[in-house]
């Protein structure tokens, strides 16, 4: 299981405002079964499986296009940690129990 | 005021634990008394004046030196937008609209 | 086609001397037949198929474990462009025509 | 002295076409000093001291702004070595000595 953000920002858009583009790419989200995900001011942060991981984000790309849209960047950031489970949750605890102190 | 997000990550620790130079970089945020911050699983995200920003990016960044570590790896995103007011809670409500309909 | 900028990067290894780590994802690329890639200061560009770029991408990501490595962070920003053919070269030649005048 | 890439991408441009923008950040640059760059397919690699390179940054991103542009994201990743001196070439030397081997 790994961790990534995922930001899909379509280029040469009419206006500034994304949040509809975004709203698509949440709406490939809420149909994948096995993946967990997050929205946040920044992008969206996804747990599961790599592979999956990676699929996902492809079809999230996918999405953005058409409508006019002819070019998106998209950008993956992926924390794969293999000598424990890692999770965001486990993350944000760890980060809490050092402030702590 | 703009959004960014940062991530502050030591290379070359003994350990692939990083939280508690996470916890050390949310320390610099916690003193600081005009910038809002939100640790998410993937990164901090910061909003206030641009100058601002910088400013503590580049402490997070110091601050991250030291007891070993030689070589950090620090990555800002900012997105800035001029025509209206933004911030991390108007771009989740309007995604959130989208989605509605 | 697509352009894509990939970074490797193990965290928790015992030095803060990562060349040997990129070394071994660039070997990798060097065995992929129809993909192009050119090592910068910051990172791989690769240029390719965007599944194709993606498989590559993955393989990179998991040549990184072993040896002691069990956290690898990889990102990957993808330009991707369906107006057009678009290339390192096209994209670097549009902004010198920019600068000319 | 530090070495960073910067990628400044200007949202909501009537055209997908951001090579014009990119000259303008590019003209930013030739007017410092005391900064290397090298413009790359994906980003700019800026080698300086860290101060400077933030504010030069932050300037990059100013001069897109402006002739209908309200909203720019700006990438920042800086790459910040301590133990000896680093640069693009060093970095690019030490990764082909282990591909020889």
């Amino acid at each position: 299981m790994a961790i990534a953000e995922v930001t899909v920002v379509p280029l040469g858009t009419k206006t500034a405002s994304l949040s509809r583009y975004v709203a698509q790419a949440i709406k490939v989200l809420q149909q994948e079964k096995d993946i967990k995900y997050e929205l946040t001011g920044m992008g969206t942060i996804i747990e599961g499986d790599l592979d999956r991981i990676l699929t996902v984000v492809k079809k999230m790309h996918e999405v953005t296009f058409g409508e006019g849209v002819v070019r998106v960047s998209t950008t993956v950031r992926i924390d794969d940690r293999r000598d424990k489970a890692s999770s965001t949750a486990s993350k944000l605890e760890s980060v809490a129990k050092h402030l702590e102190h």
